[in-house]
């Protein structure tokens, strides 16, 4: 099969179409290529936009996961997840994750080592998710922000990757995470 | 540590706050369970409402995955990723499944296996995309819809996979599908 070379649209013209206290919706109009023959031509392309994400693998000194289990409005559900959210004006990733992981859990941490970052979903969403993992934790109280209700469940590793596995851990980018995780050997 | 229950939440109240062609966003109150101590109470959450997606790891009798290469406006990049979309009204994933993967590449396949689906983001997204491996595929000429540009390229396994790892590939729904499919030793 003849492989054609893939060409480069670009977005234009950026409106605010929705602010939410979480991401916003902009609107683009996405302009094919030059001598395109793309059928339907320049067409609107709603993005969401949030600041960039982390989630955190924190791992005990008995090699324990500390994984968090919360109610989750998008699935309207109760979730097995690991520790994450967003990263705040000024932070690096690291530095997010390590409030992240103390503000949710209560631990912090001696080593974060990244591990990766992926797009959570490059045809509608700008930002990007950076995993780290967690070693050396020392254990504090919680200090969960307003409307926050989570719930730890220190997990052997053995089976935090079986609930991966299996399908009882139902978020993306936690079992991107541990895709990271085992890429590695980490 | 003790370890408290978790318990559910509920959302009330939908409110459409945007509507697009591919997402719709809506406001919810979420409310917590009765006797709570959670600071902060009732706290409004929008949620991207889409249908459920799919994506297709399709083979060549040679064992090479259909990839495809596409502008994605989101991260304003190209992308190499697996064939995919929307379920429409009235299909069931594998009716969905089996029309990307024509649409999008021109091919039609004998045998389609659900391997696993997921929560893109239980946090602030509805939906679940569903994986699915193709083999038996018949080639054919692509049907893309308005304002779709999708070039193809028929990648070796090995080489899918490492694209996986190294981070070639960038799309956390990608790298799930993958994991599905090395998961079930498929």
């Amino acid at each position: 099969m003849a492989e054609k070379k893939q060409q480069m649209w670009r977005r234009h013209d950026r409106v605010l179409a929705l602010h939410t206290p979480v991401f916003d919706i902009a609107r683009y109009r996405a302009v094919p290529p030059e001598g395109s023959a793309v059928t339907g031509g320049e067409v609107p392309r709603y993005v969401i936009e949030a600041p960039d994400w982390v989630n955190i693998i924190a791992l005990t000194a008995d090699e324990r996961v500390v994984m968090i289990e919360q109610y989750r409005a998008g699935t309207d559900d109760l979730t097995l997840e690991i520790p994450g959210g967003m990263v705040d004006p000024g932070e690096d990733p690291a530095q997010a994750a390590a409030r992240e992981l103390y503000e949710e859990t209560g631990y912090t941490a001696e080593s974060l080592l990244h591990i990766g970052s992926i797009a959570p979903n490059p045809a509608i969403q700008s930002n990007h998710c950076h995993s780290f993992v967690a070693r050396g934790l020392s254990a504090g109280a919680q200090a969960l922000g307003e409307g926050e209700d989570i719930s730890l469940r220190l997990m052997p590793l053995d089976e935090a990757r079986q609930a991966v596995v299996s399908g009882r851990v139902t978020h993306a980018l936690v079992v991107v995470a541990f895709h990271f995780f085992a890429a590695r050997g980490a």
